[in-house]
Parts: structure tokens; C-alpha cells; sequence
């Protein structure tokens, strides 16, 4: 059954090394990676986030290659997964359109690694049986500060020590399999 | 403090998509996720193995980079990633230099997708609390099954569902978290 969860992989705005907003180039693996993780923990989307048209364009591609090209022979698994991928302009488009499908207003969780006063992954999965959630990963040296709002509460950062530095891809995987893997069902028992 | 535990990632034996065996290629980005994510989670040794020399010259090319080069200045978090990874032309090999550096035979886990029947997470995390580990990743479609012996059993896999189709990064990321977390030092509590 698909979880009422979408991940949003952001582009725009997102920090660069100096703390600079950028928009961040979209990676090739991301966009596999992210998808393939959805696919295996049953979330129904997957938005890329980024305004660059080109960008926008590139990711159409690389989809097109692997969902109707020689991809979809070659490797079906990718293809499958591919499915729950959707390009956004914005994080407001991502979060209108997951609120169409889920037909409430879904609670937005921004993730990074410097928040260690967010909350907690406990709270977070009590949340997360309760609500259509939107869980937000950035590129680049993490979301801008700006997008952090009242209503749109940090999570706190996967580890707390002097060296925290994942890949997105990496971080998201530990965030969903905590939030929705088989020990995070077994702690929802009564 | 370093826990003792060591990741392998195999570029040989492994299969491909017909399950024949292949020395695989190396990923660039699974150099530094795998090499980030080992420091994050404080973990003493990152072993690559490929016996393919110019893919172990490759390596050294990346990493010379990112130690020595305009890498190191430009991030110098990636730089400090890597004082972890060593290059092997074997899992023998890597089993041997990892024995030599905690002093006894570390407990070899095979990971992958297929092995259903499995040493269960609770089971490994009892067990790296009480022996070394080597923690050992496939690249391609997985570990050749070859590698596996009574002494070096499977873990279970990530996820049991029809979709199953983690990145090694992304899965490496999730054994990770459940042996060593916040949640795994949790359940260690008496």
C-alpha cells in the first residue's frame, strides 16, 4: 500500500559552500536513487525541484532514456521506479500537488544536517501515521534557512558528532527507513 | 570513537543483470558517499576492492584529488572522508588487513537483496557488540554468491516486499544506521 509520504529533492533554494542561495545542478544518480528508495519504501512521489528550464529539460531526458528508450529493456527496475518522479517548479508547486492527491494540506518537514534543535524522529513517525506528510531534502550544502517557516518545522539532523556530512542520497535513505522501515512499524505497536 | 567495524564494497566477484560474475566499475560517487557516510558513523576502514588495476589507478587518480589537489581546499569535509579508504585487490585481502588492525578475525556479513532467510539486524547488532565486523557490499546485481561460506553468512535484507531495489549506497546507509544509530545504541540498553 503507498505510504501518504512524498520526498522532495530540492534544487531552489538551497545553500552553496559560502552559505550563498544557489540553484544547485541536478545529479544523475539522485535522480535513480531517490526514486528507487521510494519505489522500495511504497511513497507514492518523488518531486524534483528545480525553476532551471533546462534543467527541467535534462531531467526529461534522462526519464524518457529509461522509462520508453533502450533503458526500459535494459534495466525495468529503473523504469518501474521512475514511476512516482515528478519535476516542480517550486516547493509550493510540490506541496500543492501532493496536497491534490492526498486532499489535505500535508505537513511539511524540512530535513539537514545543522537543526539539531528539530524534531525528533519519534515525533516525527507518531506524525507521520497521522497526516500526509511532505519530507524536504536539499541539495547542494543543504535547504536555504528561508524556506523554514512556523508550520514547517525542522527534523533533527540523522547524526549528532563533529562529522555529518552524507550525500543526500544517503541521508534520505536513513531518514525513510527510520521513519517507515520495519523497526519504525514495530515501534508503532502498542 | 572508532567502532570496529569495516565496509567492503566489491567490484569482483559480483553479478551482472544475466547473474554472470564481472568485475564491475568503479562509481565515483560511491567512492564519497560510502567514504562520508564510514566517517559519519565513525567507522575505522573502507575498503574498496576491484583487482582491475586501472580502476585502482582511477581511485588513486579521484582521491589524490580531493586529498592533495584543488579538492582538499575546495572541500576539505570530502578530503577528511577519505582517510578511511583503502583499495584491495580482494575481500581475502581486505579481511586480512582489517584482522591485522583489530587484532583478531573480524565476522564477515554478506549483504544483499536476495537472502531472505538471513541473519536478522537484532542478531548483527548483538554481534558487533561483541566481535569485529566486515560488512561487505556488492556492486552490479549484488555479491557473487560464491563469497558466501557457513562462517561468512548473509544479513537479511533491507526491505522483504516486491520491490527491492536499493542503491549500494543508499541500502549501505540503511544497514549503517540500524547497526550502529541512535535507535541500535537505544536497543542496547539493558
Amino acid at each position: 500500500m503507498l505510504k501518504p509520504i512524498a520526498i522532495v529533492l530540492v534544487h531552489y533554494p538551497v545553500l552553496d559552500r559560502r552559505g550563498d542561495v544557489v540553484t544547485s545542478a541536478v545529479t544523475n544518480l539522485d535522480i535513480h536513487d531517490l526514486a528507487r528508495l521510494a519505489k522500495t519504501y511504497n511513497i507514492a512521489r518523488y518531486y524534483l525541484v528545480t525553476p532551471a528550464l533546462e534543467q527541467q529539460q535534462l531531467v526529461a531526458r534522462i526519464v524518457s532514456h529509461w522509462r520508453d528508450g533502450a533503458g526500459a529493456v535494459y534495466n525495468p527496475d529503473r523504469c518501474e521506479a521512475l514511476d512516482c518522479l515528478r519535476v516542480m517548479n517550486s516547493c509550493e508547486d510540490a506541496c500543492n500537488d501532493w496536497q491534490g492527491l492526498v486532499g489535505q494540506k500535508p505537513l511539511i518537514l524540512l530535513t539537514g544536517a545543522n537543526q539539531p534543535n528539530g524534531m525528533s524522529f519519534d515525533e516525527a513517525r507518531t506524525l507521520a501515521a497521522q497526516h500526509p506528510l511532505l519530507l524536504v531534502f536539499g541539495t547542494g550544502h543543504g535547504l536555504a534557512l528561508g524556506l523554514h517557516a512556523p508550520d514547517r518545522p525542522w527534523l533533527v539532523p540523522v547524526r549528532a558528532g563533529q562529522y555529518n556530512h552524507l550525500s543526500v542520497r544517503t541521508a534520505a535513505a536513513i531518514v525513510l527507513d527510520r521513519l517507515l522501515g520495519d523497526a519504525a512499524s514495530a515501534s508503532q505497536l502498542p
